[in-house]
C-alpha cells in the first residue's frame, strides 16, 4: 500500500537519531541539497515555515521599535580585520570574493558571516549626537560561514538569519537591550515555537568573538543534546573604538556609543524537527504550521461531499490557515501525508457526516478523534489547535524538566551524561581549564551560566576548588 | 534657517537632473553608500518601502498560485556553464568565489546573477510525472552583477529583487504564465506605484540570454528617459533540454517542461522618485507611502496640544499609516522634511483648531491646504489619500502621453529625441542592423515591440525597407 510505504520509509528515531533527522527533512519536503556543497535549498513548505517564524518575530523586533534596513552582502578583508576579535573568529571560516568578471579585485571581498563590520561602518557615518541615539536596526539575509561538516537547518554553508544590530549612548541601555532582546527570543520560542529554553550568560571562551558579554537561549532536543536557539551579544564601547563611533553628548563631550548585535537562524526550523516530531514525520505547533487544518473528503465521488467539504473550507479559512486534499490519492496516503508534514488538525468529512451535521476530527499530536456537530465547528478547531499548541509546550517542558540533572562530581557527571543523556547543572570554578578537561572527558561544553542559579555544591565539579557559579552543561548540535 | 537650508540643498532637476537625483535619495534617506564599490546600504525608510512593494507583491504571486522558496547564493562554474546563450550573457558580470577559508576551491563559485540554473537543477531532481507540473516558484534574494559605473536604486552590483521560475507541461501553458506576470507587474506599477507603462515584447537583440522571447514592461522618467521596470521570460524548453529536465506524460511519453521566468528589483525605488518626485523632495503614492500622515502639533507646549495630537494619531491609525513628530525641531523644518521624505499628508492641529475641533490637512501634492472638522477626519483623510493616489497616475499618464512621439524618418527621430526626449514610436523592418544605427546615430534603443501595435508608415524609419512591426524607442537607464 502506497501510504503505509510512506510511513514505514522514515527510520525511527529510537534506532538512528541522525537518520530518522534527515528522513523527516526530506520526506516534509522541507528542503533538499543543492549542487554547492553544504548548501540547501529551501522548498516551499520549509520557506513556508520560515515565512511564519520572519512574521512573527518582525513583528515583535517592530513592537520593540526596531527598524530593517539592508546592508551589501560583500565586507572588504581590510575592513573585516578592524577588530581583532571579531576577525580571528571569523577569518577561517568566510568564503572570499577574488575576482568580479574577468578582472582580479585589488582587494578580496568576503561574503558577510555577520555583518557587525558594516554596520560599524554604517554607524560612523551617521551617528554625530545624542539625537542620532539610539539606534535600533534589524536585518534579515542570508549569510555564509565555510563549515566542514554540514546538516540540513543546523549547520550549513550558507543560511538565512536576522542580525540585530544596536547602538546606544550608555553601557547601561546596551545592557537593557541585550537581555531585551534575549527576552524577546526566548518569548518567541516559548509562543510561537512552544519550545521551553534555559536562558543565561556564555562562558568567556564560549562567548561571540568580540563581544563583551554574549547571553543565549538552550533548548533540549529528544536525544537529550543541546541546542543553541538565539545570542544575543553586548559588544560594550569594543566596536565604537575600533571603528571611531562617537557621538556629542549633552554636555558637549565626545563619547563612545556601545553597541549590541543578537541573531536567529533557520536552525529554528531544526529545533522544531528535533524537540517535536516523531515516526510519523513531523510534527508543527499551530501557531508556526503554514497548514493548520486539512480537510480531506471521504468518498469524494458521492455527491455533495466536495461541496460540503469546499463551504467547510471557506468557513475555517476565516479563522485558520486550512487546505483540502481533494486529489485521487487514497484516503490512507493522504492521512499518511497530514501527518508527516505535521499538519496539527486533519478533518474528515463524508456523506455520513453530512447526513448527520458533523465532521471528524483528528489531532497529530495523540491521534484524538473526536466526531464534532458542523454548527459550531469553528470554535472546535480554534480550541483544538490552542489545545496542542500548549499540550506541545508542556510535552517538551516535560521531557526537558526529566533530562535536567545536578551533579557534584565527574563520575556522576559522566554516568548521567551516558546513561539519560541532557542537561547537567554542576558548579565551575570559573577556569577555563576545568571547562577544556570537561569537554576532554565527557563530549560536554558549557551551555551556559543560567539567570537562574542554584547552590548545587560549594565546590567544583571538576577541579574541587572553591565554586563560583553553576553552569549547565551538554552535549551540543 | 534650518529648514530654508534642507530644502535650498536640493539641486532643482532642471539645472542637473542626476545630481537631483542622488540628492533626493540622499536627503530623503532612502540610502547610503557602502564601502564595497557600487553597493548600497538600504537605510530604514527606503528599506520600508521596499517592504511595501515586497509585502503587495508577494501577495499577488501568491493570490496566482506562486509559492516562495530559497536557493543558494553560490553557482558552481560548471552549472552556470550549462546554456550555452546564458553563460555567454552573464559569466562577464559576475562575482567569484575562490578561497573558502584559507583553502583554494576545486572549482569556482559565482555569487548569483540570476538563478535559472539553480532552479533548473533542482527541478530535474523534483519533476518527474505530470502530475508535478506546473511548478509555481518564486524567491525573494539579493544577486551580484558586477558593473562598472553604478547608480543608488538604478544599478548597482549587488540589488535586491524576486525571481519567479516555473516549469509547464506545456509551450502554451508557458507562454501564458509569462504574459500573466507581465500583466501582475503592470497592474502592480498602475496601482501601488501609480505608474502607467508600455507594455510589449523584447526584440533578439534585447531580450534575455538564454529566453525564447522576453516580455517587458517599460515606463517613462521625468527626464524624458525610458526605465525597463520589469520582465517576463519564456525560455521554451531551451533549459530543459540542456538540464535534462524531462516528466512523464498523461501517455507515458517522456517530454520536455517548458519553463518561464520574471523579475523585478529594488530599482521601482529608482522609479519612484524619477516619476513623482519634484524639487522639494520625493513624492510618494500613498499605497506605498510607508508613512502616510504626519501629524504635526502646532504651539505644541501649549496645554493639551500634544494631547489632542496623540488621540487623532490614535484614530487615524485605524485607517492609515500615520506618525506624529512632537519633536523640538521648528515647524518649518518639520514641514520641509515632510516634504523631503514625500510622505502624502500632512496634519496640523493647534490650540485655535482644538477649540474648533478641527485641523488643518496639507497634500504634498500641489500643497493643497484644507480645513476639516475632527468629526469625520478619518474619512477626509482616506478620501485625501486616494485623490493623492489617482492625481499622481494621471499626472504620470499625461506626461507620458505628452512625452510619446510618432517618427516616420530618421531626421524626425533625431529633432524629436533631441528637442523634447521621450518615447518615439516607429516603424522597423526587423533587422539588427538598423537597431544598431539606431543606437549609434540617437543614443536610443529599441524599449519594445508593443503589444498595442499601430501602423504608422509602410516603411522601417532607418533603412526604408518594408516595415514589419512598430518599435517603441527611447533613451534608457
Amino acid at each position: 500500500m502506497a501510504d503505509e510505504k510512506m510511513v514505514t520509509a522514515i527510520t525511527s528515531m529510537e534506532d538512528d537519531f541522525a537518520k530518522w533527522y534527515t528522513d523527516v527533512v526530506k520526506k516534509a519536503d522541507l528542503c533538499d541539497y543543492a549542487s554547492v556543497r553544504g548548501c540547501m535549498i529551501l522548498r516551499p513548505y520549509g520557506y513556508a515555515i520560515w515565512e511564519l517564524i520572519q512574521h512573527n518575530l518582525d513583528r515583535m523586533f517592530k513592537e520593540t521599535g526596531h527598524e530593517n534596513v539592508y546592508m551589501p552582502m560583500f565586507i572588504p578583508e581590510s575592513l573585516l580585520q578592524k577588530e581583532k576579535d571579531h576577525v580571528e573568529g571569523f577569518a577561517p571560516e568566510v568564503a572570499w570574493v577574488t575576482h568580479g568578471g574577468s578582472e582580479k579585485l585589488q582587494e578580496r571581498l568576503c561574503v558577510r558571516p555577520t555583518s557587525e563590520t558594516l554596520f560599524c561602518d554604517h554607524y560612523k557615518n551617521i551617528i554625530h549626537s545624542y539625537r542620532d541615539l539610539p539606534k535600533l536596526y534589524n536585518q534579515w539575509c542570508s549569510v555564509c560561514r565555510w563549515e566542514k561538516t554540514t546538516r540540513p537547518f543546523l549547520r550549513t554553508l550558507e543560511f538565512l538569519w536576522q542580525e540585530g544590530h544596536t547602538a546606544h549612548a550608555t553601557a547601561e541601555e546596551a545592557e537593557e537591550e541585550t537581555i531585551r532582546m534575549l527576552n524577546v527570543y526566548a518569548k518567541f520560542l516559548n509562543d510561537y515555537l512552544a519550545i521551553p529554553v534555559v536562558k543565561g550568560r556564555k562562558t568567556e571562551k564560549e562567548k561571540f568573538a568580540g563581544a563583551k558579554a554574549t547571553y543565549t537561549i538552550e533548548s533540549l532536543m529528544h536525544d537529550g543534546k543541546a541546542l543553541q536557539a538565539g545570542t544575543s551579544h553586548n559588544f560594550g564601547d569594543g566596536f565604537a573604538r575600533a571603528f571611531g563611533i562617537q557621538y556629542t553628548d549633552k554636555n558637549n563631550k565626545l563619547q563612545y556609543v556601545h553597541q549590541t548585535s543578537w541573531g536567529m537562524t533557520t536552525r529554528l526550523i531544526g529545533a522544531l524537527i528535533m524537540v517535536h516530531s516523531d515516526n510519523n514525520g513531523l510534527v508543527l505547533p499551530p501557531r508556526i504550521a503554514p497548514v493548520q487544518v486539512m480537510i480531506i473528503p471521504v468518498m469524494q465521488k458521492k455527491a455533495g461531499v466536495i461541496e460540503a467539504a469546499d463551504k467547510l473550507r471557506e468557513r475555517l479559512s476565516k479563522v485558520c490557515r486550512v487546505k483540502t486534499d481533494a486529489s485521487d490519492k487514497s484516503p490512507g496516503w493522504k492521512y499518511a501525508e497530514q501527518e508527516m508534514k505535521g499538519i496539527p488538525l486533519r478533518v474528515e468529512i463524508g456523506p455520513r457526516d453530512i447526513e448527520n451535521n458533523q465532521c471528524v476530527m483528528v489531532t497529530r499530536l495523540g491521534r484524538v478523534k473526536t466526531v464534532v456537530s458542523l454548527d459550531n465547528i469553528e470554535t472546535a478547531v480554534c480550541e483544538a489547535l490552542e489545545k496542542m499548541q500548549k499540550d506541545l509546550y508542556e510535552k517538551a517542558l516535560a521531557h526537558k524538566n526529566s533530562h535536567t540533572f545536578d551533579a557534584v562530581d565527574m563520575a556522576e557527571f559522566e554516568k548521567q551524561l551516558n546513561e539519560n543523556p541532557g542537561f547537567i547543572n554542576a558548579m565551575w570554578c570559573g577556569d577555563e581549564e576545568c571547562e577544556n578537561k570537561i569537554k576532554e572527558m565527557t563530549g560536554a561544553t558549557s551551555r551556559c551560566m543560567p539567570f537562574e542559579q542554584r547552590h548545587i555544591s560549594d565546590v567544583c565539579v571538576c577541579c574541587g576548588k572553591p565554586a563560583k557559579t553553576m553552569v549547565t552543561w551538554g552535549k551540543a548540535y
